[in-house]
Formats: structure tokens, C-alpha cells, sequence
């Protein structure tokens, strides 16, 4: 069972693999997958379904977690966001992969204990929980293995049993 | 010369494809691209791809206009519509199509004459203009004509020589 986290952006989109051991739930494979800034948004959302159909080749995930989109805060960058997140959706969708998506605070609250922890309090459970102690781990990365944390801890036996015997 | 207009949404997208004649612009093609609303986010955004993708290797456009995003109104819906907006211009930047983008008012005031023209007058003036007084024109395909017909004003001779004489 591999779960793959992802913390869509226009310009970093951070992604966290992490298959279950005897030991527990360990890292794969961790980063962030870039396009450049300057060019036009088209271009960048096409080299960012590409890195992430890549990706999604090469590690064959069977389940993506995504944090629900939130509203407000700031208008443009939500936008861009958004579009980002819909490019990023039909990659997984067209990997056949199945989707889970979590509000922030169901993620902040299955890795650190409560819906308010701040992203410090986050990273440090992530780190904990994964055993990444002194390993670097951009922001981007981080939050999206604590994404893919949510999921673990989130996906009922069963639905875990169900996904991983998917035919891939 | 081909340009195809598109007005995004995530359950029905609009779209206009028109063409130069010797008389002005004329209507190839237009309609709307719908997906079934049951299904998850991820799903419809795949199939709005696939359904675009398939136009455009069907009718081979040289541009794709589109509206620019507006924020505000509904924060919800603007998420739902920029996820299907990022969702469609992979599919353009993909297909190698230059993307003009327009504000609303911009697309109102070359068709109708005026920025503020209502909803009525725009769809009233795309019949007008491409003579389609007795077709009948959902709403979504009058809107993706009214982007397309904006391209066609604004589009200058030479910018359309050399997207024309691209090499498809």
C-alpha cells in the first residue's frame, strides 16, 4: 500500500509517498515538483500534469490525498490555486488512482493531535511519525507527507485492503 | 484562420469555434461540453479534458480564447471553475494552441460596443455578427462565440498571419 500526498501550487507543487512497513508507515519518495515562473500559466499547468504523470508512473501510488481546496483568504491566489489543483485532478483521475481529500484541519488534527496546530507543531509530527529526523524536508514536502499521514491514519482497514488489490 | 472560444464550467463548458470567410467570421462549430454531474470532481475534470481534446483534433483550431478568471462573486463556485479552468488549458497548451485570455468587460465591449452591455444584448449582438438569427444557441455556446468573436476583433492581421501559418 502506497499513499501519495500532494500539496498543489502553481509554481511548487510538493508531493510525500509513503508505503506501510513492519515498523510503520515509512517515506519513499519526498519533494517537490517545480515549473518555471516566468511562463505563461498554460505552459506551466502542462509541465506540472507531466511531472506529475511521471511521478505517478514511476512510483505507482494506489492512493492520492489532497487537501479540500479552501475559500477566502486571498481571492488571486486561490484562483491559481485552483486551477493547479484541477490540472493536478485529472492526472490522478486519468491514473485511475483513487482520491481522498481531507479538510486542513482533519489533517493538522490526525498528525499532530488538533485541528489548530500550527505548520511548525505539523512538520515535527511528520518528521516523528516517519522517522526523518535529520532529514531536510522543504515545507512543500513536508506538508504533503502530512497529507498522505492523514490519509493512513484516515483509510479504514478494509478500504486499504480494497485499494491495494486494485488491479494496477 | 480558426479560433476557438471557450467559457469554462465544471458541469457545462461552452464552446465556439469560428472561421474567416470572404462575408466576416462565421460559426464552424459550437456547443456546449457537459459532464455527469453525479460524478466526483476528479471524474468530470477527466472527461471535460477528454472532450476537449477530442474537439480540437477534430476541428484543429489555430487559437483558443477564453475569458480571464474573475474573483469574487462566489468564492465556491469560482474554485469549481477554476479547477475545470486549469483542467482545459492543459489540454490547450498540449494541443500547442496559442491562448489569448480577456476580461469580461473587454469581451462585452468588442461585441456589443460597450463594457457593461447585459447578458441579452451580448447574445443578441453574436447572432448579429455571425447571422444566426434563427439557430437556436444554448447560453454557454452564445458566451464561448462572444469570447471567440472578442479574439477576432482584437487579434491583429499580423498576429494572425503568423498563428495561421504555424505549423500544425
Amino acid at each position: 500500500m502506497i499513499i501519495l500526498g500532494i500539496d498543489p501550487g502553481s509554481r511548487h507543487t510538493g508531493y510525500g509517498l509513503i508505503e506501510q512497513r513492519k515498523s510503520g508507515w515509512r517515506v519513499r519518495a519526498c519533494g517537490r515538483l517545480s515549473v518555471p515562473p516566468a511562463s505563461p500559466m498554460a505552459e506551466r499547468l502542462l509541465r506540472l500534469s507531466a511531472e506529475l504523470a511521471a511521478l505517478v508512473e514511476r512510483e505507482h501510488p494506489d492512493v492520492a490525498a489532497l487537501e479540500k481546496p479552501f475559500h477566502g483568504v486571498n481571492a488571486r491566489s486561490g484562483l491559481v490555486l485552483a486551477e493547479a489543483r484541477g490540472a493536478l485532478l485529472v492526472v490522478l483521475a486519468r491514473a485511475g488512482l483513487a482520491i481522498e481529500e481531507y479538510a486542513p484541519a482533519e489533517v493538522k488534527s490526525a498528525v499532530a493531535g488538533h485541528g489548530r496546530a500550527d505548520k511548525e507543531q505539523v512538520a515535527r509530527m511528520v518528521r516523528l511519525q516517519l522517522e526523518l529526523v535529520d532529514t531536510p524536508l522543504t515545507s512543500d514536502a513536508s506538508d504533503a507527507l502530512a497529507v498522505a499521514l492523514c490519509a493512513a491514519a484516515r483509510l479504514s482497514w478494509n478500504r486499504r485492503m480494497e485499494l491495494a488489490s486494485r488491479v494496477k
